[in-house]
């Protein structure tokens, strides 16, 4: 009935960090004006209070007022997953013949009358089962209120981030050591997938497109058989107790063309001018402008079909999200991708990511697996 | 960016089934008086076109009004794993600084002023954002809407889950010729996925409880470690082409209790009954009830904790539901578990899982793992 991934566990040195969170959480509530919110399974959760969640069928949810105690409303027979978080919630469990949603709004009380945050990855029929107990609360999204809170992360965030992105590059490093004429690319994913296990991170994903598949940037693997002549792009990354790495790399097979190394080096180089663009109060879409930038003077604009990175943390995806439009500034302790490439329907694809820290006086890479572009047998 | 497992496939045999299904979404929408369906990434969106979908902050969805043809609305660089739907959907791709919920709205037309059924699963991000965006609709749970088609299996779809059921079975009796008294629960639970594996299922749970642990249903696995005395409860599948398996059987490690063997006996007792009840329009609460008779007649209805059982298919969990207060009646073509337990806190717990599959005559067991009590080195 669980997912196939051992629970994440959050091994703090130190005191736990949730009760402040959890109080921060309350703050903001203040600050926006909402009244309640309610988050399942999901990376808010576990920020939240330690405890990712279990999804199914049965309602499973932090309630937290903006004053006064956290609940959580739970499946009576999940009750004892929630064990470490006793002295930190009050548990409001629900038995198989009774109606959750009922016990969301006990506990909700005159916030029912007023507005109330949903956690973004919460399941609709959740949401419209509240909408329905409570028909007179406006309804708010969670991301957006705990957004402040996720988007800035702290000291130990950031070392789990930088370890888990270290032990992503030593992937690489082992990687191409091999050869991988012949493989298909769904060997090369399990080949990567392997090498971040061994390094003690949980796989979480390996997307190999090699020849005309790495022009789709969201392909996982294929069939395919990769020969002399393909450039393979390699998208793959773990967690270390629950935070992800997430690197990009394209490497050649064989000797590559004139065209590859002059797209390859342009995607470098929009890389570099992300990278170096990135300084607290500097906009979002002016990262995703500085590579573009580039990237358009190089002939390549066309080419360059999606934003150019996004926050990582306890989700892979998560706020801020660099790309046109967000004008959102940047902040000492935002960490996110920078992630510029390029595609050719038919032909080939090249991107290059790093997973980037802003700090008080500018960048600083998480990820030093080699960019320079590298040719495998 | 992907999830670790493999896109769920689906090699159909004959003519692919999704138009027909659309179809019948469509009259069942009539029926309901629901206006619009939105589904995103979930087994609902694999039964309606084929295709299980990529879960994100990009929203991706299937939008079928009521009457007109399907279309998907789809990330631009999504678009290329929409390949094989190009024939059945209208692909309706966003780019990176477009906003998707106006794309659903433009397709919506008229549909905005009516009811709109948004599938379970979806992100309750999206729905509030198409919520904001077409302030005058009703909202619906597209699990209602879909009940109707899901739960009712045709041929290939049982010859799927027997399929499934089979192999899993294999899986039990090579488990049993194991010792595995000295394994941690961790050890049990990694066996029995490859074991899965190894048949050709992609291995989804497997939730070990030994002695005391047993009596926590929901438990994935723990660094206990097994020893003479203890009962373990197994739980545990994986999928092919998508369909569910789910099983579990309780062992024995050395010579078992005269009280354990007594609850195991009426647990054994209750899993024939619920079986034996089965029949088309029997209501799911009497299938629940048939067991909790049984358990409660030896008294221990108190241990009894949970509902008998769940719908299984392309979803672990789905409808019907074998619960008190759910009067559905059961129809030819239902598969859902029969699972009876009892826990006993600090002591141990039994649990003894089939799917079953209701047909014109009565029922059919899926699973035929043995049911007796085994004892294992």
């Amino acid at each position: 009935m669980s997912s196939l991934a051992p629970p994440l566990q959050d091994s703090v040195a130190g005191p736990a960090p949730y009760a402040d969170r959890l109080r921060r959480a309350q703050a903001e509530m203040t600050r926006q004006g909402i009244d309640l919110l309610v988050v399942g399974a999901s990376a808010d959760l576990l920020y939240l209070v330690g405890y990712a969640g279990h999804e199914s069928e049965r309602l499973s949810v932090l309630v937290l007022p903006r004053d006064g105690a956290p609940h959580y409303v739970v499946p009576g027979l999940e009750a004892p997953l929630l064990h470490d978080q006793r002295d930190l919630l009050e548990i409001v469990p629900w038995e198989e013949t009774e109606d959750p949603a009922a016990k969301v709004t006990a506990i909700a009380g005159s916030a029912a009358l007023g507005t109330i945050a949903v956690g973004d990855e919460l399941w609709s029929v959740f949401t419209l089962r509240l909408q329905r107990a409570m028909p007179r609360a406006r309804w708010a999204e969670g991301g957006q209120l705990l957004r402040p809170l996720r988007m800035i992360k702290d000291e130990r965030e950031i070392a789990l981030l930088a370890d888990a992105a270290r032990r992503t590059d030593e992937t690489w490093e082992e990687f191409l050591t091999f050869s991988i004429t012949g493989l298909t690319e769904w060997q090369v994913r399990d080949h990567l997938l392997a090498l971040l296990a061994a390094r003690g991170l949980q796989p979480v994903f390996c997307n190999v497109g090699s020849g005309p598949n790495g022009a789709s940037p969201h392909q996982t693997a294929s069939d395919r058989v990769i020969g002399p002549g393909d450039a393979v792009v390699c998208d793959w990354g773990g967690t270390l107790e629950g935070y992800n790495s997430d690197v990009t790399r394209t490497a050649q097979v064989g000797e590559p063309s004139p065209e590859f190394v002059r797209a390859y080096e342009a995607v470098l180089a929009a890389n570099q001018a992300a990278f170096e663009a990135v300084r607290p109060g500097v906009l979002c879409q002016d990262i995703d402008r500085a590579a573009r930038r580039v990237l358009t003077q190089a002939g390549y604009g066309d080419a360059f079909i999606h934003r150019t990175g996004h926050g990582l943390g306890l989700s892979l995806h998560e706020e801020p999200y660099l790309v046109e439009g967000n004008t959102l500034p940047l902040a000492a302790g935002m960490v996110f991708s920078d992630e510029p490439g390029v595609y050719f329907p038919g032909q080939f694809g090249i991107r290059i990511e790093d997973t980037v820290v802003c700090t008080a006086d500018g960048a600083r890479r998480l990820n030093e697996a080699t960019r320079t572009l590298r040719v495998m047998g």
